[in-house]
């Protein structure tokens, strides 16, 4: 982010967007706010991602659907339920809160996208949404995208917000967007919603490039426990309003806009990771010289998905033998004799066994930081990839043993 | 096991096998006993089976080795280091080891074979280790099996050890085993010892399809957190004191003989899940109604090893949702609309959606009970696979964030 103004306002730092959240009632009798709603004063082109689940959510279905219409008006956020799992009549569910925000917003159905998050298998309480999503539309202000992302909390401890500003053209372009998700997060989106915005007037097809390449580079690489969900979406919409000449590939500064939607995907996606449910570190997990990119991926993700590796962190212990299992049954391309790892700039191993000119304390040490990068050199080839990650702890376990259905 | 005779003596109970167990300081300063000595009065024919870990210790190599020649007379196994990740020292200590038995044995080094288990990355103490196994050769006895379990544990709260008789050839032959593992369990051995030995006599070639067999029915059945070791080694060895006319396929009793195997290698793989790290239910997972084999057994490995449908047993909760978003991404076939999901004869969904039909206290109490059964049908095609596992509690994490380098 640092090459670009960090700006505040979330989603609705871009203008001509508007946002607003509701206490509905779908998380049952709290006064915790569950249904949000996200308005563009004008059509957006609009860009999406989704969860490659088997298993799909009713509203994942919907905004599959609505995204190859092309233009986006609205959307609707709930918590609370995940509206999976639940059917013809959670197509139903999801269609008629298309309709109810429609109808109180008065724009085409079509441009209306809905998403959930929360327990699967239970159907939306639609007296109690409808309402909240009425409730919501007349309470819309160009100032509501950080209560908007608290609304789509659920586990999340704290609200995931980010907005950049640029120069295009002459105009100041916004990139605004929020996000939730601190379990069943794994790479290839998993119970994680994301909503980007920005005023940039964009081409449809370039701005799904965009998305996606962001994608890949951020909510792609994030990994809690290795779950991935029903109902992971990340939308992004473009209405516009800066008044800029549209942004395309050819465009001269297409490649800053791209990075500055990739810069707001990507912070986003580390607060997903920082926020992991009972985490107390944050871990990026980058593994290089592998036989390929391919192999780098499995290698670091079967690094960060390893529960005795999780656990180790958690408990400050640089056990570098868990990572070498880890590494060995990846199913990358490993000679043993010669794997490097390293805790930040402390090295581990080197040629595949401890390195005997580190002291177990200055190992430690670098555990103890909140943050560290762990690095596995496979020295084979020239891939490489990063993930991000955190540590397994007890509390992990106590939120997910207790989040009933 | 209900259709063999159960006998006491784990690995000595079958005849011409004498085991001993001494506390040789592997594991520091304390007073478990961690090395054992399994020995055969005569030359027994051997079979193996090993971890696929691409990281694999100096004693599975040693044991690849030795396999070849075809004859075993004795197996080394400490608990408290793995010798994994210790480069040409660690082959070095894993053979001097080996040289040390035989000598105190008065056997050929080619048949003694080594395993180890514990900590990766710590070179074995060879003073200690060396000390212990000569102390070792001087205490077998044909009654030492039980202590031989106790002395390979590592984070096992019980020893696993199980042995049947049957009636060969007029002769009574016995099979009897043990095992040890706990924690870094996960289908396709790992860190898990096994040792099984029987006093029939087998012609080596037909022992390996045997071994084999059993172990894909046994052993590579179950998974408590989804790693995989480094050092997982299950070896068969068969010494003929029974004096039955040597078994192989062609022999009318061969099914029962191997029957009698894989029911020892059931039994001890069952006893490892029932002591998983932490855990406080066991539990069978059972994927019916697949495209292939090969999807049921993705799906099965994927709901097994799923951090949320595990910490949801723990909580009691008969979370189904966790389930189906499993097996979503598990990369099997799956129409989310034909997906039947049971707990024991509970049925908790049916066409993808929640049962109506049943009250969520029934499943509760399904969930109460310390085994039961999940079932997933995906009613697509005739594969079937079966999962053995237990829950994920803040033991498990407890006991992989304490265990340390």
């Amino acid at each position: 982010m640092s090459e670009f103004k960090r700006v505040d306002g979330g989603v609705t730092a871009a203008r001509g967007f508007r946002a607003a959240a509701v206490c509905a009632g779908i998380k049952g009798k709290t006064t915790r706010p569950d249904v949000a709603l996200l308005a563009s004063d004008r059509d957006a082109a609009v860009a999406g991602t989704f969860t490659t689940n088997r298993v799909q959510a009713a509203p994942v279905k919907l905004c599959r659907e609505r995204l190859a219409g092309g233009a986006a008006r609205a959307v609707v956020v709930n918590s609370g339920s995940a509206n999976a799992c639940t059917g013809p009549q959670g197509m139903r569910d999801a269609e008629r809160t298309a309709a109810v925000a429609a109808e109180a917003l008065g724009v085409d159905v079509r441009t209306v996208f809905v998403c959930s998050t929360g327990t699967i298998g239970i159907p939306l309480p639609m007296d109690r949404m409808e309402a909240g999503v009425r409730e919501a539309a007349r309470a819309l202000s160009p100032d509501g995208g950080p209560a908007a992302a608290r609304a789509i909390m659920t586990t999340d401890t704290v609200d995931k917000q980010a907005a950049v500003e640029l120069r295009i053209d002459g105009a100041d372009v916004r990139v605004g967007g929020m996000a939730k998700g601190a379990g069943m997060i794994e790479p290839n989106m998993a119970t994680m919603l994301g909503f980007l915005t920005t005023d940039a007037a964009v081409e449809p097809a370039a701005l799904q490039d965009c998305l996606s390449a962001a994608v890949r580079e951020s909510f792609n690489r994030i990994t809690v426990d290795g779950d991935q969900s029903t109902n992971d979406t990340v939308l992004l919409l473009a209405n516009g309003a800066a008044g800029n000449r549209r942004l395309g590939a050819l465009h001269p500064q297409w490649a800053e806009f791209a990075g500055a939607v990739a810069a707001v995907a990507r912070d986003l996606a580390m607060k997903i990771v920082a926020d992991g449910e009972g985490a107390t570190c944050f871990v990026t997990v980058a593994v290089t010289g592998a036989a390929s990119n391919a192999d780098a991926r499995a290698a670091a993700r079967a690094v960060a998905n390893s529960l005795l590796v999780k656990t180790s962190w958690f408990g400050g212990d640089p056990n570098w033998g868990r990572v070498m299992d880890a590494v060995g049954y990846s199913g990358a391309e490993v000679r043993e004799e010669r794997v490097d790892i390293a805790y930040d700039e402390v090295s581990a191993v080197r040629g595949g066994m401890k390195d005997p000119g580190t002291p177990l304390r200055a190992l430690e040490e670098a555990l103890r930081r909140k943050r560290f990068t762990l690095t596995v050199n496979l020295n084979i080839g020239v891939g490489t990839d990063t993930v991000y990650t955190c540590d397994c702890s007890e509390a992990y376990v106590k939120i997910n043993s207790e989040y009933m259905t």
